[in-house]
């Protein structure tokens, strides 16, 4: 897997190939090729286990303050690309999203990661209002708001030079946020 | 453009070819490939005709109140791809906006075409300020919340089969919408 994420940095989708991966395979790559016939069939079991990996990293959340840990899913939605992921990374899975378009299998894995991350987010708004830090709102709604504004953060970073929408357009995110969301102090 | 137009809305981008756009021309073919070395010369004089068809829209909304036509823009956000337009083109715009995370003369076109539409609705945000029915808001911070949504909207509707994403985020950004942009009556 190590090797897959290293060969989509360094070559994106569109010039990756199974050679370009077996290439960073230190092992035997003969095992890969016998696995896999398409590079697609590969890169669908490579995100299959990040989605695993986030859903392993999940539980650890569910404990501590809802508002907290919202605040933390806004910063990394944000940063998404930035610091804390390769940039190369991150312009490679919105060209395997983009894949999505016309590829079935692509269009129901990102359907499925979309609907976990979405019930995560939902599940903590659920808390939040039952701790009291939260405003009535509706989970899914809001959940659906914060998918949204991922994706688009991810297409904006990697799309246009502008490097402002993201710095503005979170100050305005973080303002809607505190007039929806936070309970008035 | 409308030969280019109906080339990219039944091919998609990484299947087109000069070729094909040459099949939907009514008029002299040689023409076509004598202009253009490229698919994506062709396709960026597309992109730049769209935004002067755009820029020409635009000063028609200059009159008119700013809540309602703010209101429209949250509309044509969420709609885009959906009923008024052709959703193949939504997904053919979509891979060429992709195609600007390694190109840079995408990326220096959808960069200058983003800034178009944030200017045009922070000065909506202005107007509406003027006008009273806006709260004091920072205009390039709610343009850039927008421009970030707008993107969203578009990423999400053709990479997932999850409809009721679009539907349940966008009544959560209009009670975000109302709770911090509209001025309380």
């Amino acid at each position: 897997m190590k090797a897959t994420y290293d060969a989509l940095c360094k070559h994106g989708y569109s010039d990756l190939t199974i050679q370009r991966i077996g290439n960073e395979f230190p092992k035997s790559k003969s095992l890969l090729y016998h696995h896999y016939d398409s590079k697609d069939e590969l890169l669908l079991d490579f995100l299959e286990f990040m989605l695993d990996e986030l859903e392993g990293q999940m539980p650890a959340y569910r404990d501590g303050s809802a508002d907290e840990h919202i605040a933390d899913i806004v910063d990394r939605t944000f940063a998404f690309g930035n610091t804390e992921n390769n940039p190369h990374f991150t312009q490679a899975l919105l060209e395997l999203r983009t894949q999505a378009a016309h590829d079935e299998d692509y269009r129901e894995y990102f359907t499925r990661s979309d609907q976990f991350v979405r019930k995560h987010i939902a599940h903590t708004i659920r808390s939040g209002i039952e701790q009291g830090v939260f405003q009535e709102v509706d989970p899914q709604e809001t959940a659906a708001l914060f998918q949204i504004v991922f994706v688009g953060t991810m297409t904006q970073r990697v799309t246009s030079d502008d490097d402002d929408v993201l710095r503005e357009g979170r100050a305005m995110f973080d303002q809607c946020l505190r007039a929806r969301l936070l309970r008035p102090e």
